[in-house]
């Protein structure tokens, strides 16, 4: 095979074999494939997309490149959540405690953020103690005990993607459907997953920004899951205002908890239970409906609250966080938004709360940089919602001081109170 | 200025301005920009293609690269002539001279061949003794002494068109009008050209396939002169069959002498009177009608042919090749083909009759491999006309004698003689 004959077909739109694809990821990271000649490939992909068949092809290449887990060693039936990823995102925190108090395991390998806000991992690391960097085998006994774990992502997984999108990173051939697909899910068929919910966001604040290119996402990566033998379910959630009330690492773990405890009752805790419901129902616990009522019954019961202590103690977290919210970390300032006049929160600018969120500490813009997991927004009025002045809006965390006046008006501008007559 | 920007512009085609596009030349060049990064930007180019303004730019970015050469140091008036190439093309070695002879200088540097047959430089090389490896200033002596003289690429010229072509080439990113037009005019703006005659070459033998394509070549290159001040006139002409009765550099050599003795009156010569017609008139002989009857009698008088002589001689070449064919080397073997049945000459395969001549040794697969300058194919029976059973149609020369009954066939399959039911 050439590579020059691929990106020529690719070039021209002609549809590429499942072999001819499979020879290029494997030729590329071996090294005998260039980058130029490789990104050649991938702007051609940009503009003229790829088959079901290249895609499915391009995403078990990439997994196979590496290690492939066998979760089945864990538990007969296990389910995973994928998120596309938005401002305020702790879905995870909430629906791995709900699903393994209902029976079913879930066995999460998560990443870290790097962008606005932290990832789940960082969330996780809020808590004091909690060890996220575990081998393998401590990973599936950990699951087996408790009936979940979420950790970082172990062993050599899909070095083909790793190497494919660092070379994304810099050519900006990022923005493609087929190759973000790709790339998600080759991590997902690494893993070992078998039962996927995946919640791709779309709105200001996500990557996707128009629920069609979201649903085509959505279906992408269901069609590349189908066709490698995994059960998967797609779900295309808001993400056009931050989710939930807190952006911040330690704040999204309160939420979290919050949530568990059956205390907070809008927008989030409705996606939690049905992103719940569709992992329960794909692990096969009943139709959609049915486990929705199970998922109720694990927050207002209490059971989904025990199974995060668990799982925190499981992990070397200190599971006293979950009633002595003082044990976290706090934050050296915060500062009170008041409204400044009458009116309804509206025309949120999701992406740049999490810009703002970043600014306060909460997120990372280089890989590895530190991240201060007190920072970050809790919001006491909501997108949508009537304030009068005075009225607290928001509070902003952070342990620094300096540009806080420049960050504030940024805050405002981008939850702003509009009167009636606009 | 960033090249993830850049390249993020070209794909959305959002037009760059003429500061980017020698900003990105500048930093590809200078080795700033990475291989890969240049290849997205050149594979969004093939897709979204190029602005005039863009194109313009990247040919001037190009151009000023390496040295300028500036002509007007040789004459105030010069002219140049630039073909995209095809088989049989000898069309320089016959205006050159007629130009010169009217009156014009015509300091020509013409490239090697790489590819089905030889370039201009081959062919002229097949004169013995004849030198193309001339340096700038006695390439500048010659021309003041006899008005003409074509040599090879001189100095340091258009290292961003070697640096990028070489790129394209490795990439796929070849087949864009643009590029081609920017390649092709960098140089001739390097060259020092205020006044160039195009001659796009269309059809089955040549680079553009289409008349639609060529003419958009076409129309490219000469707004590429003008934006850069320069004089410029296009013909697209045809290049679905060899071009007059050679192919091959001694044999296209002595075709043109040929030529220039006034015994060949044909498509080739017609086409060699037009170029030069074009040519006089950007140079200020008058209109191209005037400049037409200037082209005939520069032939019919015999001024052309001796000015050909004269170049020879000024170049090291001896000038009796003009007289005396024998002169040249003679091929080791030459194989008559005769017609196998009445018919007439037609649906010439012409892109294969250049394989067969590169296959009997008339042109080079890699660059810098040997040529044999006395291989190629001569036709007596010109596409188009009808022939009987058992008359010579063409001559094969090479020095060759393995599997030369497969090039035979492969010969009669791309030169068919079709009888009156097809």
């Amino acid at each position: 095979m050439q590579v020059y004959d691929i990106i020529t077909k690719k070039k021209r739109n002609i549809p590429l074999t499942s072999g001819e694809i499979e020879w290029l990821v494997k030729s590329y990271t071996d090294g005998e494939i260039s980058d130029a000649q490789m990104t050649a490939f991938l702007m051609a992909v940009y503009f003229n997309s790829m088959t079901d068949e290249e895609t499915s092809a391009m995403t078990m290449a990439m997994a196979k490149s590496g290690d492939m887990l066998d979760l089945s060693e864990i538990a007969e039936i296990t389910v995973d959540k994928h998120s596309s990823g938005g401002v305020g995102d702790k879905t995870t925190l909430v629906i791995v405690p709900i699903v393994a108090s209902c029976g079913v395991a879930v066995p999460k390998m998560s990443g870290r953020g790097l962008g606005m806000t932290g990832g789940t991992i960082d969330k996780l690391e809020s808590v004091p103690g909690f060890r996220t960097a575990v081998e393998y085998d401590e990973f599936k006994e950990i699951v087996k005990k408790t009936g979940c774990a979420v950790v970082g992502q172990t062993g050599h997984l899909t070095p083909a993607d790793k190497k494919i999108y660092a070379l994304r990173d810099v050519t900006a051939t990022v923005d493609s459907i087929p190759l973000i697909a790709a790339s998600i899910m080759s991590k997902k068929l690494a893993m070992g997953d078998k039962n996927i919910v995946l919640d791709v966001k779309c709105g200001s604040g996500a990557f996707m920004k128009t629920p069609d290119e979201a649903q085509k996402l959505a279906d992408t990566m269901v069609r590349i899951a189908e066709n490698n033998n995994r059960n998967c379910v797609a779900l295309v959630t808001d993400m056009n205002k931050p989710l939930g009330r807190a952006v911040g690492n330690s704040l999204e773990v309160i939420e979290a908890i919050e949530t568990l405890r059956d205390k907070e009752k809008g927008e989030f805790y409705d996606l939690c239970i049905e992103l719940s419901a569709n992992m329960l129902s794909l692990a096969g616990k009943g139709s959609v409906d049915a486990c929705r009522q199970l998922a109720v019954e694990a927050v207002s019961s209490g059971r989904a609250l025990g199974k995060l202590r668990e799982m925190i103690e499981a992990q070397g977290g200190n599971p006293d966080v979950v009633d002595d919210y003082t044990l976290f970390k706090q934050a050296e300032y915060s500062y009170d938004i008041l409204a400044e006049n009458d009116g309804v929160i509206k025309n949120v600018d999701c992406e740049e709360i999490g810009r703002v969120s970043l600014l306060l500490g909460a997120g990372r813009e280089v890989k590895d940089a530190p991240i201060d997991h007190s920072a970050g927004v809790y919001f006491y009025k909501l997108c949508g919602e009537n304030v009068l002045k005075g009225e607290r809006i928001a509070t902003l965390y952070t342990d620094k001081k300096e540009n806080i006046d420049n960050i504030i008006t940024r805050f405002r501008q981008a939850y702003p109170i509009l009167s009636d007559e606009n």
